[in-house]
């Protein structure tokens, strides 16, 4: 059995979110990225090479057909034919914004880049963060792209899309952190084991309603002070950053640093 | 005056490093980064709007071309037409490995994607980091997604492509550190305010005859211990998170931080 031409028109058109969104479905490539989610979310339909079908025969889908490296390359979205690609279901998490009363949580207030969206998720997952609370803008992490840059957090992280002037507005008596190039230098404030950290747009940073709900406004400092240098970080790595300091400053708190 | 057919063809030429190597230039687009760029490389070619045009009139290239947003989008790598489009001729570094006993550079071992090499320049001129050291098979800086990524950081950064094994062999005394899964807790380290930080390649890390020129293992510890979650962090991720401890401890040892 081979992949039909009607099979690789509508993988190709889950590259749109409205019919990943209408059909509640994404795409994932690849041995280690579907493999990794095979198991967690329940598989539409997978195909593989002979190969990898030898190696995994317990992998477990509605649909299972069997196919070459060149039918794969032409289905995917991926340069390189990568062995297996499956059309998952999406899954449905409850959203309570309390979580973040209890636990460190990440808010994206417009995320635009799908590559910037998948890489937070990943190092969220790095860090221990459970919960990122997307506004109705960011990109969508079912894109292709987001999915990919993953690597498979999203079996681990729960990605929800909200008004994020709600959630903020919502929360009370819970820290919220949000970086700016006025803020404050983060290694000299004491950070929280829980609350929000939102993180902005890519271009724009975060927006003015939502900059208006944050309490604790922080700054990485640039080294050495004063020195002319680039304007900005990129938001995926300004994201890695400030959640390694968070983390880190716990794990000094616990006593697990000398 | 318009751009034509030819020119086009010969900005989608150094899409491809060998052309780019043979006439030792490169395509930079958008305000921001091209105004950067503009001044600190000579300038072969410039393509911009009558708008662009009209707010930078002291712009210097060899040649200036007046042209429509959608002859730029025609001619150019991005998506969004973006009123200016500059060839730049590539700046020539001398190079000294020596620099390494007085500061604090990076060496990338065979990062392959372009856009995690422009980000990681980037992420370098904020931490201060002057001099890039990439292995022969790392992506070409001037990549145009490289370029993109950097973000004028190309201006301020030195991106130097040669034999990591040589340079790594002829530093001596000097502190060698790359990132290893089994390496030790960076947030326990004493780390120097001098020497060489190792990065490796995104699917397989730092190759074994690099990886014995190293004397010290770091690792970016996950949160909670013991918790799994995602084997690794995208590259660039690991770069920033690794630099920004290396300043915080600096900025802490000169007594800047309460």
């Amino acid at each position: 059995m081979t992949l039909s031409k009607n099979r690789i028109k509508y993988i190709h058109s889950l590259e749109l979110k409205k019919k990943r969104r209408d059909d509640q479905v994404f795409v994932a490539e690849g041995p280690k990225l579907a493999g990794e989610l095979l198991g967690r979310f329940p598989c539409r339909f997978l195909a593989a090479t002979h190969e990898w079908l030898q190696a995994f025969p317990n992998a477990k889908a509605d649909e299972v057909v069997e196919v070459t490296d060149e039918e794969l390359s032409k289905a995917g979205f991926l340069k390189t034919p990568q062995q297996v690609l499956a059309i998952f279901q999406q899954p449905e998490y409850e959203m309570d914004a309390d979580v973040a009363q209890a636990s460190l949580c990440l808010a994206l207030d417009d995320v635009q880049d799908p590559g910037n969206l998948g890489t937070i998720i990943r190092l969220a997952d790095w860090f221990g963060i459970e919960h990122v609370f997307c506004s109705l803008h960011t990109a969508d992490i079912y894109n292709p792209k987001a999915v990919q840059a993953s690597m498979g957090a999203i079996a681990r992280v729960k990605v929800h899309y909200t008004s994020l002037f709600q959630v903020l507005s919502s929360l009370s008596g819970c820290p919220v952190y949000g970086t700016f190039l006025d803020g404050k230098n983060i290694y000299q404030e004491s950070l929280s084991s829980h609350g929000l950290i939102v993180m902005g747009n890519e271009g724009n940073g975060i927006s003015r309603d939502i900059a208006g709900l944050i309490g604790k406004r922080l700054y990485i400092p640039h080294y050495p002070e004063g020195r002319q240098t680039s304007e900005s970080l990129n938001v995926a790595i300004a994201t890695a950053i400030t959640c390694a300091e968070f983390r880190r400053q716990m794990m000094a708190n616990d006593g697990r640093l000398k």
